[in-house]
């Protein structure tokens, strides 16, 4: 049976599983599957795309595909930035977005149980009605959803606090590659029969298995944030405040840095002034949503700080409308920076201590490949996110960009970083993975994948090389 | 080659490598190494205990028994309560005690490298004094080694707010079956680059490889600790207290629950009176680290919510001494039943609100088995101790202990929980993990087991069956 054959019958097989809406062939259509928003990683073309609604029609999936012999690039809303659910030629997309129910949320074990197309902010939400709070809050959480939340270990600007979607997830469901259910986890708090494989399949990527469902951990909804916003005259005075704030032992909620380029890029975006209006260095934007006077005293020593490290202002407000119009500010710099034409983030982790070479790094970067760098990030937690505006149309700058992309990433594991505190590898990171955990981690995930996947059946080619 | 010849040669090997004082085959002395604390799992008899003395010495020990075909049991201080570092039959016992330095404690970044022998205690005063804190604390914290705590994903008393071991690890050094070593995680505070690693093997009970080094995440020193005690006239009261203290979102420090016997057997070995004075049916105990009138304010909030779900008494004192001596009277219950012979003890995780049903539960199985249960537990987290105290050489009770013993882990099954909580599956619990997670999840752990000692070299027999 030659290939097209093979092919035919494997969309019969499905379209009696999914019904005829539940597979696209459409190239028009599945265009819009193919990728997610980084640039830089290559996107196949699919044979189809499919929209399962329940866990069976997954499985069945599953075992046509790998009957098939044809691979599988699980996908949520394609929100990511690193290639992770971009297609590869002849595979079937599955697009978890029409799973999006959520099933059980238990207020009195504060925890959800949801399926994985459920979008971050209507959790969010639906969860805040019952005072609870479900942290992870990646810059798309208004699009992205849990399933790619989970498969990439998202972060977000709750982080510093609350830590990443792993802390936040007790237990999944995932379809393997025999087609076979494999429940993780528990629905308690505690538990550790057995290897964690929760955390083994957060952060995967899609490449050991299809999440169909998760068990949520939720928390107390916090209390409205009070917010302080301090203006430095350079990035090392900036550093040295973060430095101060984790070294006294302060856990701010957020705690956010805008180097100068950001802030200009936002200022002309927004027609506004932010920082002390004459010209800032660097701005770190910090918030505390432990209460009343504890939030308003928590921000004040923060404030503090940051003068002691040569603060040319720094103020608290307790204004929540305030709070909210600097974090606008913050989230508006990957917009602003649209002016250019493209851009592309990177999203290295570095050392608390080190983000002010961090970003001096940058400078030199930017320097030399003649382009704009503005790095934003998360200062509480050294995941900063470098961000290089290019204009797509000149091939010249384009490939400036991606020599300077790749400049970052050296830098960040030079200063004792990672190359993805976030975003993850996906399509465009898996040579930086293997100079990051070298050729004894390589191995393990290698290892690893062909237990779960012997046949390389979900998301070939993603994260790490098979051989 | 006869085993006998080929175990000569393999001690000889080992002697070259660790000298001879690295070396114990004595049975006298290795006695002492065969067996944790679980009175239920079977104990074999090593070949010969090993003691190196850096990770240079571990390979060559995993090298070496790679070759010989002999198999590897990794532990630390013998504190673990699930026999996992329980020696078989002409094992090496692999004993991690003399690796016991700090690396490091690095304030700035608030992390601390550490080998895996260091004692729990040692490192929380080494970072106390850097105004850092460690929480992992389970009972054993004065003796048990953090190797052990990251192998068996340790608890204690401040879960309910900072969570278990793996919470605190960033990341790990691992020497392979190959022999080679595995760096896994990072020294930043996130980081997605490739699968996490790290917590595999965190909880993995010494089946994966042998843990040589660990890089802890540290948290500001917290508040000396405010304390409240609670006296319920029934477990459900109790029950309904701890539900509420969920509910309304609050998350004390530390939330720990003692039952009518726990309470009796604690009354009479410290020979003092708990509670209400008048036979209370459980006692809770809260303490909030937060400081000042914050921690006042959430405890009052909870001795409120005691006090309306029917509590007798109920006060809140900031008195630290105080709050020392309430909380030394829950440690003290299973010394307090050392009276009755010995105990065994059970470590459920339910549902936090299904803690009242898990208490009535056992009195049944109390009554039954004529048996003294005490229930002494993290209510907090659901995380229950049921403790069996039964005279050892009486053979009639000890067959009763042990069928109460798996009772208790039915019925907290049958309310939704799991079987371990935090002490792990280990040689006790082989049959329950099965039970818990299925034939799928079964397959799966044999899958990881298989990718990564493929001559199930490490800790054979533990956790689950390789066949």
């Amino acid at each position: 049976m030659n290939d097209r054959v093979k092919s035919v019958e494997l969309l019969d097989q499905l379209r009696r599983v999914l019904g005829p809406d539940g597979v696209i062939t459409d190239p028009d259509v599945t265009e819009s599957y193919r990728r997610d928003m980084m640039p830089l990683a290559p996107a196949g073309a699919p044979l189809a795309v499919v929209l399962p609604a329940d866990t069976a029609a997954v499985q069945a999936v599953v075992r046509a595909c790998a009957a098939a012999g044809t691979p599988i690039v699980p996908r949520g809303a394609g929100s990511g930035l690193s290639g992770a659910a971009n297609a590869v030629d002849g595979c079937v997309v599955l697009a978890m977005t029409r799973m999006n129910r959520i099933l059980e949320i238990d207020p009195d074990n504060r925890l959800a149980v949801v399926e994985p197309g459920v979008v971050n902010l209507d959790l969010r939400q639906e969860v805040e009605k019952e005072g609870l709070f479900y942290p992870p809050d990646p810059s798309s959480y208004d699009w992205c959803t849990i399933g790619g939340n989970v498969s990439t270990n998202a972060g977000g600007l709750c982080c510093v606090k609350y830590g990443v979607t792993t802390d936040s997830v007790l237990g999944l469901e995932v379809v393997l590659a025999s087609g076979e259910l494999l429940r993780t986890g528990r629905r308690t708090v505690k538990g550790v029969a057995g290897y964690d494989l929760t955390k083994l399949f957060v952060g995967s990527e899609g490449t050991l298995g299809v999440i169909t469902q998760a068990t949520l951990a939720l928390r107390p909804l916090p209390q409205a944030p009070a917010t302080m916003v301090a203006a430095f005259p350079s990035t090392e005075a900036a550093g040295v405040a973060v430095a101060g704030v984790v070294r006294e032992g302060l856990v701010p909620s957020l705690m956010e840095i805008m180097d100068a380029a950001s802030i200009r890029a936002v200022e002309a975006h927004l027609n506004t002034e932010l920082g002390a209006g004459s010209g800032s260095a660097a701005l770190l934007i910090c918030q505390s949503d432990a209460g009343g006077e504890v939030a308003k005293r928590e921000l004040e020593k923060i404030e503090q700080l940051c003068l002691s490290a040569g603060a040319e202002l720094a103020y608290v407000t307790t204004d929540v409308a305030e709070g909210r119009m600097l974090l606008a500010a913050r989230r508006a710099v990957l917009t602003a920076l649209e002016v250019y034409g493209a851009w592309l983030t990177d999203d290295v982790c570095v050392p608390r201590t080190r983000i002010a070479e961090l970003i001096s790094g940058c400078a030199e970067i930017s320097a030399r490949q003649r382009l704009l760098i503005a790095v934003v990030g998360h200062a509480g937690d050294g995941n900063m996110h470098p961000t290089i505006a290019y204009d797509p149309t000149d091939a010249d700058q384009f490939e400036r960009a991606k020599l300077a992309f790749d400049e970052i990433l050296e830098v960040g594991l030079a200063l004792g970083g990672t190359v993805t505190g976030e975003h993850g590898i996906g399509k465009i990171k898996r040579e930086w993975l293997a100079r990051e955990i070298g050729e004894v981690g390589i191995g393990a995930h290698r290892a690893i994948k062909r237990a779960l996947d012997p046949d390389n059946l979900f998301n070939p080619g993603s994260m790490f090389a098979l051989d």
